[in-house]
Parts: C-alpha cells; structure tokens; sequence
C-alpha cells in the first residue's frame, strides 16, 4: 500500500515534533501566542530589545505602536547581521487565519519569529469518460530560488495581507496557469492543511487553504508568468506512486495531494495507519 | 455566518480538553498508551490488580495472557460494584485502528478505561439537477437507550472487532436504511473524525470513519431494523441551519457534517474561525 510512503511525506513536512516545540519559545504580543522561536533568537531579540519583547502583555498599545517598537529592534538585528535577506515588506502577525494582526514586522523576521503564513494550494484536475481523475502537475522552473525544477500543484502561492484566499486562488489561476476568471471562481474551498516544518532550524507553521478545481477535459493550463515549466496530466495511479515512493514534490504540495486522495476515497480505512495517516494532516 | 455555531458543536463532542486529558492516567499494555482512565478509577484498578497493571512492561506475555489477567481484574471489579451493566462481550484493546489488539477486555469497562472505539458513518446524498445537495437526515427512534429522538446519519454504528470498515458500511447499509449490497458498495471512504467527549466523567476517544454515498433521486431509504424512526431530505441551508442552531441532532454526527460541508466547499476561509474549525475536527 501507499500510507507507509504517504506517512514519510508528511513527517518531511513536519520535521519539527511535538517533542521539538516545546524547546522553541513562544512569542508573546498582546497576550496572544503568535510566534515560535528558537531559544539563540529569542535571546538576540532580548538583547536587543531594550525592554520591548514580551510585547505589551496588558494590550493597550494600538497595532501601529506595536509595529513601530518592533521595527526598531528588526533594525538592530538586521544591523547586528542576525536577521540577513531584509526585503522591506511588512508582513502581518496573528495567532489564526482571520484574527486582526496584533502587529506588521519586517518580512525576512517572520521565519525567524515563527509566525504563521498562510497560503492557497489548488488541485486542478479534470475527470476522464470513465469517472477517473486526473491532477494537472507543475514543474517548478529551474530558475526559482525555491525548489527548482520540483513537481507543485496546478496553482499555489502565498496569502499577502489583505487579499482574501478565494481572490487570491483567482489572481494566481490566471497568472500561473492561464485560467480564466470565470473558470477559477468555480475553484471550491475543500479544507486546510496545518504542518510544523523545518526552515534552516525555525519552526515554519504555514497554513494552507486547499482548493478543488475540476477542469474542462480541453482546457490546457499555459504557463504564464515564468514561474512553471510546464504542466502535465497525471492519472491516480502515477500519482499515488509518485508521492508515495519519489521525492519529486516539493514536500508541502505532497501533503495537500495526500489530503486530496483522502477526500477523494483513492486511501481506505482498511489499510494500516490511515487514521493516523489522515489526522497528520493537521499538525 | 454559520462557523460559531459549528464551532460551539465540535466543542460539545470534546468536552474533554487538552488541559482535561493531563488529569487522566494512562493505561499502559505492553509498552503501548491504549487508554486513559478518571484517576479514580486508576486506582481501584490498582486496588484490584494484584501488580497487573501497570501490564506486561516488557510485552513479553502473549494477547490471551494478557486477556486472562484483565478478566480476573475486571470480575473483581464488577464484584466490587465498580464495574457496572457487565455485557459478556470482548473488546478489542489497541492503541490505534488497524494494529492487532494488545488484549481483550469485558465492553462493559471499556469506557471507564478510555481505550479508543472506532464506529463508521455514512453521509448519503443526493444531488438535484441544479447541482445542490441534499443530505438524508435519520430521525432515531425515541426507544433507543441512547440518544432517542435525536437526527442522525443514513447510516452510522460501531465497527465491530473483526469487521472491516467498508464491509460494516454495507451491512449497516442494509440493516438500517435497506440500502441495497451494490448501491452500499459505492459508499467512499472521505477521511476520519476524532474527538474526546465526556461519558460520564470518562474520556470517550471515538474514532469515526466517515463515507460518502451518493444516492439515486429516486431511492428512498427505509427503516428496517426499528432503530429509525423516520427519514428526511435536507437541502443544505436547512441543514446548515439545524446543525449551527439546534441541539437537533446526535452530537458527533453534527461533527461528521460539518466536516461533510467543509469537503463540499459550503464553508469558506473567508469566514471567521474557518482554519481553527477545520483542524479542530479531528482531536
């Protein structure tokens, strides 16, 4: 069977345990838990926080004075060479999807910070005369910094601040594959996916909306921005193989592919370790 | 929006929280954690074990010297009123679906032990020519020792020791809506729904494995064994509505529906709590 190989994808996706976590130390604004982060950066952010971290733990600062205090100590790391990559773009912070942020820090902190991201992942995939899907399958360029030349999903991005996730899988369908608007909105929100990964030691919790998009048997995704090589159809069975036995994914797409099998009933209960396997989708 | 009222639903069928779980003790069977008792009765279990519990460190024993030594214990139990409504029925004892149990024990003791159930349910449906869905809702008989009354799956039970979940899905099928053998066959196994409810004090760790089946519009489902007392299409705003608002329904199949929404793209990220309500179905 595939859940031995399945389970292996997913702990790539969660190389940071239960156990693990509890080394890491938590971030702490407003009174909510918004960050994780290793023991050698909380102590860097002590040490040159002047007093600013933990952060307002009465909450009566408003955001914009919270996100002023945090700039300045992300200054003085940047300047002391702990935070490197500074890209000036402020990302937002908040303990889940939808809460209003409790503050915006720079954008090369927030793996450092361990605070959530989040993102769209699509599953585009066409059904066959005889009732069997098919998945579209990206291959990443092998000009991206991230992952090159990896297999990814038909249509996935990050969440920036303020687009909303249904907007998003729109924007992206049309940019990275070419799908018209009006295909896209009939994208269908079918769950999330939570992992703990490993991002050169910090604790990457991403949180993935995952969207359905059955396609037109004749409609071809185009890549469109540079970013995709190409796109190819896959059928369940090379799918399944392909996840469960190769590292061609780029590991978080192998989790959302998983769960979508799942869904799609191509995984049995009958088959040891699938309700371990399916409750690890959501660490 | 409907998401506080899902929420509130979950919520009932986990009374047992996080921070509740630390107070029960485990019980450990050969180095495997298969259940999780009241500290009280962790210690008349200790009063009457005669040094078999904490049991077999080593796993060196065999399952049925396992299951003889629980059996004494047990009695003795019963015997001293701790134990109550004895069924002569064995239950399986693993700490996971699909593993081969540690032992047997008496039904009777196995809530107050805290070992894990596992049960199917079957959410069958229709689609109208419109593409909507409407899910038929079982109405339990008010003679029913448990929940009499309450609105409940087409089909839902224990998963006996031995049976496989797909061929209880069929043979319940049967028994409780007269599904036919081949139409039953085509229930999809869609995922698994764990919580940790309150029974009496005892944590109740079920294991759900939930199905879709979809129906023909000219198929009725018809009680046959007098465990239902009536069926009922719902369209899915009013399904919606009874599950957010009322106590209508059995508590976990409220839990099993609002994961059934949740696949079916009826809920949307965009609402408030939506990623906090979907990992928290399964506990």
């Amino acid at each position: 069977g595939h859940v031995p190989g399945f389970a292996a994808r997913v702990a790539e996706c969660n190389e940071i345990t239960e156990a693990d976590l509890e080394a890491y130390v938590p971030l702490i604004v407003a009174g909510k838990a918004v960050g994780l982060m290793q023991p050698s950066f909380a102590d860097e952010l002590v040490r040159h926080g002047d007093g600013v971290f933990a952060m307002d733990p009465d909450a009566a600062q408003t955001v914009e004075q919270r996100t002023a205090a945090a700039a300045n100590v992300m200054a003085a790391l940047r300047d002391a060479g702990v935070i490197t990559g500074w890209r000036d773009e402020l990302f937002p912070v908040n303990e889940s999807y939808g809460e209003p942020p409790v503050m915006l820090v720079e954008r090369a902190a927030a793996s450092l910070l361990g605070i959530r991201a989040y993102g769209v992942h699509v599953n585009g995939y066409t059904t066959a005369p005889d009732g069997t899907l098919r998945l579209w399958v990206a291959r990443r360029s092998m000009t991206k910094p991230t992952w090159p030349g990896k297999l990814d999903h038909l249509v996935a991005g990050g969440l920036p601040h303020g687009v909303a996730p249904g907007e998003c899988v729109v924007k992206e369908c049309g940019e990275e594959a070419s799908v018209p608007v009006e295909l896209a909105k009939t994208a269908t929100p079918v769950g999330v996916i939570t992992y703990n990964a490993n991002y050169l030691g910090c604790c990457k919790r991403d949180v993935l909306f995952c969207y359905d998009l059955e396609l037109p048997a004749d409609f071809d995704p185009v890549a469109a921005d540079g970013e995709v090589e190409s796109f190819e159809l896959f059928d369940i069975p090379r799918l399944m193989d392909t996840v469960s036995s190769t590292d061609e994914f780029k590991t978080n797409c192998a989790v959302v592919i998983i769960d979508f099998l799942v869904r799609h009933g191509y995984l049995s209960p009958e088959e040891p370790g699938y309700a371990a396997l399916v409750k690890s989708l959501r660490q």
